[in-house]
């Protein structure tokens, strides 16, 4: 084959490879979310990665254009999964005479979105998320957020906030909407904008949008809560009907910690609103304290009406979502040592002597440890740069003179400490010094 | 919304939701293997679900036309991933400046296939990959094949047998073809198909492909050692260039049986040729002997010419792949006992007594044990039906007169035996009586 008939090899624009390094790290925090999920009773499920392009349709507002959609072969029109919730909706309602409500669910998978990737975002990303479907109890609320909370912790995510909300806080707005649902959606649109584009852009966002009069004075007086001392106490000062809510989320705050969240990282934020259309009560947007810069790593809130887009019975829902990535770039802007797999490897001195390293891999393996064989003798500089490649711990080094001897030498390939030790008693020699 | 405006949650054709059951299921079969593949020393690395498409084409022979492909946004031609070989052999041309080789590498992962649903065929299943890039030694192909072979043993399948062969057997072809490529890929792809058509299937086919002459009679005296007693010698009677091939492969058995595996598990197979276009040397597949109607449940082989398409320097490689979908089938046809995650769901006796339960739930939780709590007080009948769906080994019963006493009800949900105990008593007692 010519040079002219190489075919480049590159990846697409927000698409990512994972060396061996990074995905080391990346499936060890998976588990680590994956065993907290599963401890507060969430349980595995799984939807595919395409779906009917209607059933993503006129479930993320704005942010529909980013779905990845095409015609298949079979000239269906079929879309990427974009999130994992709409999918769940559809999971539960497709099946809701099999399954027992409440339904608890995690699922750990990537979603593909067209984004912008000039503000660093990914168009695949992982998200871990948890949900239960079936029942409204302000219980299920509180353990989807102590459930995030405690993941965060095992994977040793240490200054971070967790800022809660309650949509129907925007529901106040309605009497001055004439109760026109379509303008309240508009409003929480803009006010999802206010972090971005400060409390002004929201305001001329909203006029853009044809928002005026009453409405928007109300909007703005609201927006002025923002770095009041109680913020409680002016929502239930200023908003007929903020008492009860304000009660809500104190009482949603309370059964947080009760589950095991430390208090100080809950924060009531009259301002999160959340871009999705389809949240209907509590939201709620995690962020790092000390790196702000990486925006929001977790999010989430109920949604009580989205099952009944696909079903004639209602199921109210809650449910959150880790943003793996984001956490993972911050985690490693912190340069931490990161983990390897490989603790044994046996050095190739000949290849005569194959057949014993393929009998003592054989018997290293079957006692639990991690056992690479190099896969030919070459020269022993390109082992060692190979073994540290992988990070193995031991070195094992058997020749001719070892294999008369019936011997094997053992180095510690971090020390550089070397023994011979009987090969009858390798294992023995590595349990003592491997964990 | 009215029902006119409902949304039909249905799946595409060969796509499929799992349920936690059988995601439970699955996941444990995926831990397994990857922790077998660890075990020889292969690292997890990850791919995209999306690639230019111009990176997959001319890979995969006839299936090409099963690729998932279209343009994206940005007008972009870009694929799904097909296999997780191609954008492997992507990967090490891409960054072989920054790996040291060996590189052993194993991925878990979906890929997606445009295929026939009729012949019982998912358009969505998952692959588990494990390769080694950048050696010819014989020992990495043993390697791969002992590995796959050690997966099967740990997930628990039976009877199964490992079919090897090399393609180079089928160079022995060439001179019959004055050297003509072209028809020795042809020839391939009819050998490919021996099983599913029968030698004079394969000789239609050949025909109809232009295959003519003394290199269709060659093929047939290929074809008719199928059956006889001993197919080594028969290759090295029959095919000059056959002797150096038959020790080979005596050569490759004698190791992959030193790594571990059963040598009545092995079979040579000279009627192996797998489908894609770019296995150069050994290749194999696995079938189920009990049950040859699930086809074959791994394959896989050396291709030593892949990365050549993507780079100017050539990278040797090897690797095997397990269908995971398969062998579940296989496994649920025979209605074994599925693995449960739930161990303790603490029952709601009250919502007043929610934040005990809650405090009792974070501690049993931090003891270790996956702990659900009921998150509302209906009807006991509702939730022991609820803690049967999820597997729940135990019940936590508190009431106003267990918390005024100090104790707590534990009920064995599978034999009804109740005990009372302190509540100070119960992760101990849960410690008697889970593992």
């Amino acid at each position: 084959m010519t040079d002219l008939q190489k075919i480049e090899p590159r990846t697409l624009k927000g698409f990512r490879d994972f060396s061996p390094k990074e995905q080391i790290l990346r499936q060890s925090m998976f588990s680590k979310i994956q065993a907290v999920f599963e401890s507060f009773g969430f349980q595995p499920m799984s939807t595919p990665a395409l779906e009917y392009k209607e059933i993503l349709m006129n479930k993320y507002g704005d942010e529909e254009k980013l779905v990845y959609h095409f015609k298949d072969n079979g000239d269906r029109e079929v879309a990427m999964r974009y999130d994992l919730t709409v999918p769940l909706a559809r999971f539960v309602a497709e099946n809701q005479n099999q399954l027992t409500f409440p339904f608890k669910r995690y699922q750990i998978a990537p979603v593909w979105r067209a984004e912008n990737t000039q503000r660093g975002r990914f168009r695949e990303f992982y998200q871990c998320d948890i949900d239960t479907v079936g029942t409204e109890s302000q219980f299920a609320d509180a353990e989807v957020i102590a459930c995030i909370g405690k993941a965060l912790d095992v994977i040793g995510v240490k200054d971070y906030e967790i800022r809660i909300n309650d949509r129907k806080l925007f529901n106040l707005f309605q009497n001055s909407f004439d109760g026109n649902i379509e303008q309240v959606v508009i409003v929480i649109r803009g006010i999802d904008k206010l972090e971005k584009i400060g409390k002004d852009g929201v305001i001329k966002y909203l006029s853009d949008q044809g928002i005026s009069g009453k409405g928007l004075a109300q909007v703005e007086s609201y927006l002025d809560i923002q770095g009041t001392q109680n913020m409680f106490a002016e929502i239930q000062n200023r908003f007929e009907g903020g008492n009860g809510l304000v009660k809500e989320m104190d009482s949603l705050m309370r059964r947080i910690i009760e589950l095991g969240v430390r208090a100080d990282r809950l924060a009531f934020d009259p301002f999160i609103a959340r871009g999705l259309d389809y949240y209907t009560g509590v939201v709620f947007e995690v962020v790092l304290k000390d790196k702000p810069e990486f925006g929001s790593i977790s999010g989430g809130g109920r949604y009580d009406s989205l099952v009944d887009q696909f079903s004639r019975n209602p199921l109210a829902a809650v449910g959150g979502s880790i943003g793996i990535d984001r956490l993972i770039d911050a985690l490693m802007s912190t340069n931490p040592k990161l983990p390897t797999l490989a603790q044994v490897i046996i050095m190739n001195m000949s290849n005569t002597l194959e057949p014993e390293y393929a009998l003592l891999a054989k018997q290293i393996r079957e006692a639990g440890f991690v056992t690479d064989v190099y896969p030919d003798a070459v020269k022993i500089d390109k082992q060692f740069k190979y073994a540290e490649s992988i990070g193995a711990k031991f070195g094992v080094f058997i020749g001719e003179q070892e294999k008369a001897d019936g011997t094997v030498k053992l180095k510690n390939l971090e020390t550089r400490e070397e023994v011979v030790v009987k090969q009858a008693e390798i294992i023995e020699k590595l349990k003592e010094n491997i964990k």
